[in-house]
């Protein structure tokens, strides 16, 4: 597969006509539960949805430059729980994208090294493979990118890259970075350390969920109300920005809740005017495991965020039964966690 | 079995006592390598050896009042991974007790919550459930006493016991805290807790080492400079404190080392002045993989920790073969760890 782009103008038109699609059907056919019935036991995938939404495929695809490999994936396994990646060496990448805790910390704020407050939510871990980009502003292209930032950040792991190096070179780290970078002379880089995460971290995926079912043909796999919320869904305009593998995370947009605050978002990233309060569109599998919501972790809750979602984005008020049917589409999104073994981590 | 009590005058005695009969067995055979060989083949453990090490049995006995069920381990290896018991919400037992890295951090002093600095070294928590005491300075009797302790420190975890139940019942654990504790009418208690961390803590043990083979008659688990070792072990007076199941961990002995510095050991629990500057006999299972050592992590290897306790505590200067060989002993205790899972955690 090739990288990640950052978001183009061509994506947000796009994303546009999505919306204006969804909008349409939704016009079309208020009644419908997202599928298509003729008559009773007949059932055919509204072609609309099918159009909008993707399975979580059982493996995530990796770029041509750090093929997935089971060495590769197991120095990652390593890395993501080492401690002496970070200056005091109790902090890890699983101190904030917790694999046991649908791969997020629980807090609205990131914490980081001697306690320090990062400025935003720690998103999921969990099938970031998918993501268009990495990071709330999409900073970065790709997993291998995305690794590099936190261990430098002054509030989560502070390590200059040769410290990182030197560290993992005394730890005895240096044969499972020959294992999985054979043809390197001196496979022990910085650059490495953050493919081999990567490769890890493409093995965090959640397959099989309630939703992913319903989309390869399984109509009970969601229950009626969840079916209502798809529907609401897609014609009230949420599938125009959240849709394909993780209903999100393609993208960016304006999110007008943000405006007037400290994080103007992408436009710290690219100094442009435009990209002002704008933030990668959130991906919501797994959306009822992550809580709390939004890039300052300030919904509590999956209601408070669709409702706010409703209002600031759609410039609608949901009901109370909207919005219930809205979370229960929400929970559908839930697939299978991997097990996860606590590696055994060289001296 | 009966918990563990602080130690007695008895114990000590005890201990003198071994002390006396090592040096004794050292005198009489000083070229055995610890197993009597009366032809080529034939093969008696020494009987001296015999009595003083065990090999870790297959499972850890548990208290009376907190027997082992699967429903108290399961509930204990959440709550060991639960970064929610510190107050910033990124502190968990494993942050000091990595089980990947044979249970400690390898740091010479514990960070906790917001970077604060322990006064002492993490002691590893494989085979703690063998202890005669907790802690550096034997200040808990129990595992279940123990875990109290890291929560509520302010350089640990930092919260109070209705802070961490508090926590612990908004975040749905209830349904698992009934199902390890079935009688109770209101089982989410901070008693509770402890007693499932201890639970898990009692699965977390690690026998099939290299010595302990031998001990169970395989002759040539070990290498012969491990015998050489060995049989320095007992001759030099080592075994004298370092003896029983997990090579100390049970009695107390002055650190002479130690004298003259800011931690006096017991005395700060006792306030006894015959207590200063003296600690726990540190328990030698897998301590080739828990550097740096001693009780303010002084130590950076075992060579250095061999060297130190041959002049500090028996008064002699060990020449580099014998600390090669009492090192070389010294790795043949690194048992099996077991494979721990990462578990689920509740929102």
């Amino acid at each position: 597969m090739s990288t990640s782009s950052p978001v183009s103008a061509l994506r947000l038109v796009l994303i546009a006509l999505v919306v204006v699609l969804a909008g349409c059907a939704g016009e079309e056919r208020p009644a419908s539960d997202g599928a298509a019935e003729t008559s009773a036991g007949d059932y055919e995938l509204d072609p609309l949805v099918a159009r909008l939404f993707e399975p979580i495929p059982d493996e995530a695809p990796a770029p041509e430059d750090n093929p997935t490999t089971e060495a590769g994936v197991e120095l990652g396994h390593m890395l993501f729980f080492e401690q002496k990646l970070s200056r005091s060496g109790v902090v890890s990448c699983n101190t904030c994208h917790v694999v046991g805790a649908a791969g997020v910390d629980h807090l609205a704020l990131a914490v980081g090294e001697q306690g320090r407050q990062g400025p935003r939510t720690s998103p999921t871990v969990y099938n970031a493979a998918f993501l268009g980009s990495q990071f709330w502003d999409g900073r970065a292209a790709t997993l291998e990118e995305q690794a590099a930032g936190p261990i430098q950040a002054h509030v989560e792991m502070d390590l200059t890259p040769e410290e990182a190096v030197e560290r993992l070179r005394e730890s005895g780290y240096l044969p499972y970075f020959e294992a999985a970078f054979p043809d390197e002379e001196d496979p022990l880089t910085f650059e490495n350390l953050t493919r081999a995460i990567a490769s890890f971290e493409r093995t965090l995926i959640t397959p099989g969920s309630p939703f992913d079912r319903y989309l390869d043909g399984e109509r009970d796999a969601l229950t009626e109300q969840q079916r209502a919320g798809l529907q609401l869904f897609t014609a009230s305009g949420c599938a125009g920005c959240h849709n394909g593998v993780l209903l999100g995370g393609q993208g960016f947009a304006r999110f007008s809740h943000a405006e007037g605050g400290e994080d103007r978002g992408r436009a710290e990233v690219t100094g442009h005017e435009a990209d002002e309060y704008v933030f990668r569109i959130a991906p919501l599998r797994n959306v009822a495991e992550t809580a709390p919501y939004f890039h300052d972790g300030s919904a509590a809750t999956l209601e408070e965020a669709v409702s706010v979602m409703g209002s600031a984005q759609l410039g609608r008020s949901f009901n109370e039964q909207e919005v219930a049917d809205l979370v229960a589409f929400l929970e559908s999104l839930t697939g299978e966690f991997p097990l996860v073994t606590f590696p055994r981590l060289p001296r």
